[in-house]
């Protein structure tokens, strides 16, 4: 049965509509062999990705103060340089150039037909924690279909934060029940059912790598499963006349 | 000589990208029709517009809170319908709809083309006082191909205010000089300079009407005057390798 009453469709990035772990890794490893640095580069990345939850939970508790995240992961690229003992290899520029590859990261390949057929009779947007000119930059680089961008920046802080998603409602002037959020991650999906949003978990096995452990489908409640942007659009109804 | 260091060329919406004259008056012709109210769509839509600045000066100035554009569009036609006499003829649901043509309105037909060039090789974003829903509808009807919309509505007050301009460029992470503001309005344009911005004056003829004043680029001092997008595009350095 078709969901029905979407006006936006709101979509997170990394993970569900762009593959960072390949794109992070690829940087890396050019990085090293710019640099003469042993590294392993999918080890790199995922230790990469494993300290956006603590990062981000500085920032949401209130413990720390905004900061993007560009910064954050400017942080704990620092520190991992030296824990994978290449820390004298990569000077400030080369970090910097790091850092930036988080901004032109490889859609996967149902993102582009499918937004482009969600985009026809609704408004699409990109909700991340990734900050507003990260997410620019990539929506971009990437050649995403989008009719807005809608950081966690806007709001102050980071998803599951109710503060993110209810902004994101607000600032596309719709009620949060004519709001669905799609995303790969069930602390995600339940931040975003928590305020009223209407979900879909978009299931993607390899976005942790072949050994990784993605979220799966049926650990998730949500108002939809889908396994692409291109079956998202045939399980939405077409919108009402305004 | 060409303008060089520009990344982001930030275009004003009313007036310098879409045609509000023709759009609104066509809107209301439509809504007389279906109402049998006899009212001049021309001088109807033209005084619209002279209650913009009082009625953002208001906000600006901090003698009332943070109202989006659609609101105070709104205040002003009810106001409006009473003093051209046709007050009982317009109900609710077609006031609402008369606010929304200020979301759909025409092009000029320099913009998409203009547009589609300058977003070759840098950052394209719409910054005006308009909210942000109404940006986004605005700029998928017309088809305006943007990277970003940064609304005033992000920084809760109106350009001129420098707070617009520096949290245009803080959200899009370039410094001021690195942000170009395109407008047809003297009072904009001398707003993004106060900030240290690059400016470009567009002169629109016919923003008023064929017996209406625009703005002169002879009146106006920045660092480019051009009439249309697509000249501008002529007048841009290429950007420097990053």
């Amino acid at each position: 049965m078709p969901v029905e009453g979407v006006r936006v469709v709101a979509f997170d990035v990394f993970g569900t509509a762009v593959d960072w772990r390949t794109g992070v890794a690829r940087a890396v490893a050019a990085a090293a062999a710019r640099r003469g640095a042993a590294v392993d580069e999918w080890a790199f990345a995922d230790a990469w990705r494993e300290r956006y939850h603590p990062a981000l939970g500085a920032v949401r508790s209130g413990r720390r103060e905004w900061v993007n995240l560009d910064r954050l992961h400017r942080e704990s690229l620092d520190e991992l340089l030296d824990r994978f003992d290449v820390g004298e290899l990569f000077d400030d520029r080369e970090r910097r150039e790091l850092v930036r590859s988080w901004h032109r990261l490889p859609p996967w390949p149902d993102v582009g037909p499918g937004l482009e057929r969600l985009r026809a009779d609704r408004t699409v947007a990109a909700l991340s924690n990734g900050g507003y000119a990260l997410l620019t930059t990539l929506a971009k680089h990437a050649g995403l279909p989008v009719d807005a961008v809608l950081s966690a920046e806007l709001a102050g802080t980071y998803k599951p934060d109710p503060h993110v998603y209810r902004t994101a409602a607000r600032l596309l002037d719709v009620r949060p029940d004519e709001m669905l959020l799609v995303a790969a991650h069930h602390w995600d999906i339940e931040g975003a059912r928590a305020v009223g949003l209407r979900t879909a978990f978009l299931e993607r096995p390899l976005e942790k790598g072949p050994h990784g452990l993605p979220d799966r489908a049926v650990d998730v409640t949500s108002d939809l499963a889908v396994t692409g942007f291109t079956e998202l659009a045939e399980h939405l109804a077409p919108p009402a006349a305004a």
